[in-house]
């Protein structure tokens, strides 16, 4: 008879709703070796999280995350809360012998981080990180082509950038997305985190950082009726942005390759514009999120004149995650990466091994953050 | 207090699978007037719908049809089952006074198409052929700016095309979709019919039809162990396709613009390639299937010199059926169509009023399929 | 010693610009047999001829085209007056034993093309009309690779579409393109005879054919000051525009292929938007005028899950026309296409071979354009 | 009457070729307030100078560069002989009174820039450093937009990069341009160059930079019968590379925008792969030199719901240079950018003005480069 895995959701926001999503579909599209119950979900407000409860389908609410995290009937512990609260929630967990999958990022700082990976390595617990884009179709075409030797034996170019608008305009108010207290980062964790891990998985490690901030507005408006920090008075109407508007910088992998990423929120038209190439010595891959079914791949040994960047449609069977969906050209969308992920989560809980990224993976991106955080702040290059 | 409405499907294949996703997941995105209860599944074989009623989500499955739309408790039967017998069974679920969602074509012929739309209007029921495209959130966008008058007060040009390429390979075996006893008709019926579908729905009614059809590959393989008429014997080896494998034509509409048309399956790289532009005398739309979150315009009134083709990326909340997903830039795929259209029957039905495209938008689809039919078999203009 | 070549030109507008550009640039790119003398251009205005022969880089300059067919000196005719001339000059030029380069269309009509053919092959002399879109090195790149397999050995589809905005807005006035009586011919026979000589050229000889014509802006502003027919008076402000805006029409080839054929001036947004796909059994072709230095191509025997269009850029030394031009990546333009052209003819005529297009070539683009026009007048197929 | 200019042209390879064309085509199809005279070419090599006068157009040749410099008959020296012989021959021509156009780099180092700045502005000659890439119409449409605001009053973001391919393979052996005391720099100084020079001309001047430089492949085979250093023999077998194989940095403008610049040769499938964007206040840029004909734009005062990046096919009379050329939609090339420059050229050098980009231009440019490679040997911020 088939295992089954019972879920504690803690968190109901933009990510919880992202991640009940992922847990509702993934058994339905993914011949998965354990059925899911969706049991209780935890949240500060009473009243929003029993309604998130019945909007995402889960069976009960609690405002007393601790409950969750010591219910015997749960298996799995699923973090959708602020960055600076789950270290705690997770080692709590691991302490419980629960599986664990914590959204990104993994912790508030380093020793958060570091903390949390200790505590699931010494529970020998399941953990994950969820970094989803690892699981874009596309993205994990990229990564068995590139392990199968489709661009060669040595990468020389890793180049990406995130792209954003939604505050390029001064008149957009102060957010607790924009106050370093609260948020610890700005675009470069925020964002420029997704670009990171892409690179530590597609190419590999990095050695050595340097790089620039930069918050282009610097007041904002302050809004009537807005948080703690937030909020406009009559003597003030304007507050400071204390996080980082874009970041851009440059690197070394240990395998030679070169680095270039930059994530900005500044980029008027580019909505959620990750984009990346990258060269090896037989060919080239190049990747648009936007358009996130395709993978652009140009191949030095196809035949003189008839060489050039392919378009490939990432919705064949044969494709990563493509026999869970729909027919060739039948395209998957956003959430769908959260489901893919949740579905290899749920096959490695119940076999009980390791599924990438783990937390240390989550660690070792927290890392490579630091040190671009601090190259920028010293102005001058960090080893990693 | 809520209402609850509770769903009966009858079919579980490919399309039973995007419906239930789509009864599953409306009431999760969507502030629906009704809570829905998935309550039967109907289909031939028990044991395969009984393990489809586990995997998609339906309460109980049943092998008799007649017990779901007879069942009191059911106020909506969705009919996904082969062509041939959506008639018979939307008629008995208009006759029991059911709302009835019908995937399309909605009959198997004319004289089936127009049974069904007098049962329907003569019981007063809710009713909907699905024509998911038409809710792909850019389709729906290109509705709205034509009525608004973003491409001018007057079409000119209607060019579509659906391109395919899944039996392009001449050893690709005969199946049920290329006999016409079967399947009734070949690519003119099963994907010819969404970019009829678009035309009425964006530009209008057609007026005059001429066209031509081609089956490329008049011999295919038999296989072992296929179903009757499919099966390869000691003496037979090959079986005779009877559809066509792509059509051509020309037409025009009543309103003056002029329409060109074509389908196929015999198009390599084109997966599920739908493709149309539209001319008006203040600018034109384009858009692509493959690249469904997108559409783009070009406005003739935009300042000279700063004119060109504007990529909308239809993925904003101002857009339709934008509040609904994820943040701008954040794509979804192609179940998602049908969400947005279960989400709007769903409201239709509590509110009791007409939901497009109703079933006679079904007839008059199939009414333009059989002239470009005819033209072909008679070489000749058909007019509508 | 080199030989040298003596051109005459007849004609100096907006084809005799582009045609004397090619005359001074084949030489300096292309490793020609001959060298050439640009001798005389004759028009019928003597300043304005006299003008363009300054600014186009001819010796003199005369009015009276005669004196330059039967001048001795002279080897090679370029003919780029009006359509309506093209016969007499030509028949002329033949019987005087000169290599003719005729600006398409061959005639003015079919009787026109007919006594041409027949003066050319009668003379003997080197003939060839110019479709300068043949030599686009992406086309003659698409010729190579059909020749060669690279699409299969059979072709199921030809599907093109000539669309062009310029008399979209109905205020544009009545010019001598509008009148049948001068330009012979609208849309169809203007840009639609480029995608049937591409199709001839790609595919093969159309068989039948059946369309339709529109003209969407019957009645334009005349102009003060316009020429005979097309000017404003105090009794009449609108003249009427008697020849086709648009055409529209399916056919098939000999070889079994089908084809869909589209041109229109009424298409905002597409400036010289000359787009074809052609599919066949090993693989699929696409081609955008606008993008001219791509090729897009699909290649069915690509390994699985690595499959996607090429997009090819045509710029490389062993691509068609290549090696006389620019590095890869380095792209041409629009007039390039007629100095290719003119370099192969050029060889032709000093080697005193054929070469294609010839004026049969022209006339038997000429025989499909008519059977267009008789299809969408008789409303029935007419055969080739 | 019309003025009469007579040019000089030192140096006949590839840059001899482009600017020979330049010089022919320019009267041709620009309206130009003076007649050219193309009289001598200058070349080491008798014979070849003397064939390259023939083929390229000029009246004599010369092995006597001096000689062309102090002929009094000749108004314009133009220098595309190698980097380091740049200086020698412009103080020259300056010393003589001669208007200058000198191919890019400016000089071999600073030092010679600095002299040949001095040099021109001393002697109060037109001079222009030839930075043709500014006249590639979109980008001369890009600096007239920014120039009106079209993307607003600030810029945040210019981030370029230049890519190429031709020495990505390891097998390609040890050219002249790969060894620093020939060619002075790698990629950072040939390609490299080009991006920065469109950043200060789009964006501003640059205030300080960091970056990193590398060499993936570090030998690379001689070849039999090679030049002085890149000769293979019995002895050696691979010579080392001594410059850049791929530099990337980031940087600081003086108006607060950021920068993000890349050059390679070591990116397969990207044959002049030129692309820019460029983000403001009011609306994004970007460019891809391989579709040169296009600039994309996004307005962010577009109408919500219609945004998106326009994709400006920039043929229209109404674009810079485009009443020159074709009409919309027919595009041009790469040599057409510097027909445009040496127009503009002209112009200033019969009216006696300043033409951008000048010698301080190219001399500015140099110290961006310098800064660059200075920061990557120092690994430190350079100021600039």
């Amino acid at each position: 008879m088939k295992k089954q895995l019972t879920v504690g959701l803690i968190g109901y926001n933009f990510m919880g709703k992202a991640h009940s999503n992922a847990w509702r579909q993934a058994p339905r599209f993914f011949s998965l070796p354990a059925n899911l119950r969706l049991k209780t979900v935890a949240g500060r407000s009473p009243d929003r999280v029993a309604e998130a409860a019945r909007q995402l389908g889960w069976e009960q609410s609690t405002t007393d995350w601790r409950t969750v995290v010591e219910d015997p009937e749960i298996d799995i512990i699923d973090i959708t809360t602020p960055n600076d609260t789950h270290a705690e929630i997770a080692i709590a967990a691991a302490a419980a012998g629960k599986a664990i999958l914590c959204e990104k990022p993994l912790g508030y700082d380093l020793a958060q981080c570091e903390a949390m990976v200790a505590a699931v390595e010494k529970a020998g617990v399941v953990n994950m990180v969820c970094h989803n884009y690892r699981r874009i179709p596309a993205v994990a075409l990229a990564k068995k082509m590139i392990s199968e030797g489709a661009i060669g034996d040595r990468i020389y170019h890793y180049r990406a950038r995130y792209a954003q608008d939604w505050i390029a305009d001064p008149q957009f108010p102060i957010v607790w997305r924009l106050k370093s207290e609260i948020a610890g980062s700005g675009t470069h964790g925020d964002i420029g985190a997704h670009i990171i891990d892409i690179g530590r998985y597609l190419v590999g490690e990095f050695s050595e950082v340097i790089g620039l901030t930069e918050t282009f507005i610097k007041q904002r408006p302050l809004q009537a009726g807005a948080g703690p920090g937030l909020q406009a008075s009559a003597s003030q109407e304007t507050g400071e942005v204390t996080v980082d508007d874009a970041v851009s910088w440059v690197g070394r992998f240990k395998n030679g390759a070169i680095a270039n990423l930059e994530a900005t929120r500044f980029a008027y038209g580019r909505k959620n514009h990750i984009t990346f190439e990258i060269n090896g010595s037989g060919g080239s891959l190049a990747f648009n999120f936007e358009d996130m079914n395709r993978l652009q791949y140009f191949r030095k040994d196809d035949p003189a004149g008839l060489q050039g960047f392919r378009d490939i449609l990432v919705t064949e069977p044969t494709h990563p995650y493509g026999d869970a969906w729909w027919p060739p050209g039948h395209i998957i969308g956003y959430e769908h990466t959260f489901t893919n992920t949740f579905a290899d989560f749920i096959k490695a809980v119940v076999e009980g091994t390791s599924v990438q990224p783990t937390f240390r993976d989550g660690l070792e991106n927290e890392r490579v953050l630091a040190a671009v955080s601090r190259s920028a702040e010293e102005k001058r290059w960090i080893t990693l």
